[in-house]
């Protein structure tokens, strides 16, 4: 067991690795630490802060010469501010560090901020930070700060860990388009390059538009689906410590996607593609008729059935009517085990 | 002009084209944006909140096989934090985005997460949250959270903009020992390794210890010696619109750095080596007597003389009592490139 390498372990392994080594000094303010999308913290009265920081690199989050930067700049701002959306945050401001490779155009450059620039005025939010270092490859991290209003929460906040036995299991939108992107623009033998799955994988949306509605209607429980369907409902059945069924023929798949490339690799993508940056929540019956009261728009894919039988795990059960697939934990994006 | 790299340009020059680009939609909130060591927003009737985001880099920020993991930890987390205490703040919250190499060692995993958490156990800051990415290089991205009390700071926050002709120029402490002990672990010819040169630049302490006594003192301008002494009073100078003149011979320098490397060296490592993680401030007499009083050590090295005559850039004047150089740009440490 001696001198092994980081890469001898998962992702979850290591982050569980350092949580564990974590004691809090100020522990009275901080509502949720490390270990959900976001942290959250008191700051007055009236709101709570929301903090998240997320790193983005060279192909892995992109690829090199088949994404303009512009594009990467919107992406990266959408997705670390959707870790606050998926705590029912409102973002405010945002710090970037960007680190460069010296070969990187100046023109890309000033398309990279464009990027930034774009998401942040359409996010209503500010950059009012920055770092620039120069690496051997290019990695863009971002710090979210946003807020939610003790009000308009009446003093609740999405996190993974609220799921609770007989909640429905739901989804913010249609998911597998982004991975289905990702599939047109690395696979040569496709032909078919359908332009609305490849911006939802260039150009997703922070689900900012519903997360704060969601809370004032009541969802506790919330996670972004960055990682993928089954990876990421695995941290939300594994922090409540339940476990749950989905049913697959409810998965709100993309037609084109389903066209293009048939229905099995479609839902293949759809529960473990990723990069959807829709919302995924569990909530009740009443819940779930406010969301509709407020025309929020969500699909019904499965239940919140137990508590947790395994100890190691949760399950998670796939069923089509017919058959049930029993998974004891979600298959997803690893990011480091399943790169490459 | 065309296709030219960014690597043709310098990090200031980068920096400039970025900041000139954003307008602020939550300027009311905003007090300092991106340009200081950190920003500054409002949070409440008592406190204003401070954050900074920063990056250190394998082989730029420390040297690969010749510095422990515990150490670096402790480095990255007391220089994020040391951007908090140049405003005047003191620390609350850092979230750490670790990209690491698929090699590192799981040992040496370790030993960071020691260093991270030994920084905030004596820096009295929590890890809230974190991200962890697989790279070809190691980088650690922190953002840091630190907040000033309204009415301890009376309203105040130390600024790089605030330096005033009349005011003195002063330090917290002794520089160039970090410069000295990196010099000395490069440069294979000197075969004194002194421990303690070597300690100042592995083991930097941000000085929370005084930030925020400062502030309450009056202190209104000031910036951490991260970069070197000429390149940081460059920024306050520019930024302030001034010019300075510094007594070269008032330049606080480790004995030990002058017994093994001699004057000249010694000098030049104090006036340029950088990563001393002190901190540069100017303030009036009246200030400085309240600093006396209060107990808090500081040297005395020059003096803000002047509007800032040149357009381009402040004028620094440095004089040995006989002879005035004259530096018209701060040389420093420029991310870009100085290094290798």
């Amino acid at each position: 067991m001696k001198n092994r390498t980081i890469d001898s372990y998962s992702e979850f392994e290591l982050i569980d690795t350092i949580s564990k080594k974590i004691t809090l000094s100020h522990s009275k303010n901080i509502i949720v630490g490390s270990g959900d999308d976001s942290a959250v913290y008191n700051t007055n009265k009236n709101a709570v802060t929301v903090t998240s920081i997320d790193s983005f690199v060279e192909n892995i989050h992109w690829e090199k010469d088949k994404q303009n930067y512009c594009d990467i700049g919107w992406k990266t701002v959408n997705a670390a501010v959707s870790d606050l959306a998926a705590m029912g945050a409102t973002g405010r401001y945002i710090t970037i560090a960007c680190n460069l490779k010296k070969s990187m155009l100046y023109d890309d450059f000033l398309l990279l901020i464009k990027g930034f620039i774009k998401a942040t005025n359409v996010l209503n939010i500010d950059i009012i930070g920055g770092n620039l270092s120069r690496t051997k490859e290019t990695t863009i991290t971002i710090n979210a700060i946003g807020e939610i209003n003790k009000k308009s929460g009446k003093g609740n906040i999405m996190k993974r860990s609220s799921a609770t036995i007989g909640d429905k299991i739901a989804l913010s939108g249609k998911i597998g388009g982004a991975a289905a992107g990702r599939y047109l623009l690395s696979n040569k033998n496709i032909k078919i390059k359908n332009k609305n799955l490849i911006k939802l994988f260039h150009k997703p949306n922070a689900r900012v538009d519903i997360a704060e509605k969601m809370l004032n209607c009541g969802v506790k429980c919330a996670i972004d689906i960055s990682d993928g369907l089954m990876q990421d409902l695995s941290h939300i059945c594994n922090d409540s410590q339940v476990d749950a069924i989905i049913e697959k023929t409810d998965i709100p798949l993309y037609k084109k996607s389903i066209e293009i490339l048939g229905l099995q690799k479609a839902y293949e993508l759809g529960l473990n593609g990723g990069e959807d940056y829709e919302l995924l929540f569990t909530a009740n019956q009443q819940t779930l008729v406010e969301l509709k009261k407020n025309k929020i728009a969500f699909y019904v894919i499965g239940d919140i059935i137990d508590r947790k039988k395994h100890k190691r795990s949760s399950t998670i059960s796939l069923t089509d009517g017919e058959k049930i697939y029993k998974i004891s934990q979600g298959k997803g994006w690893d990011h480091f085990q399943n790169e490459q």
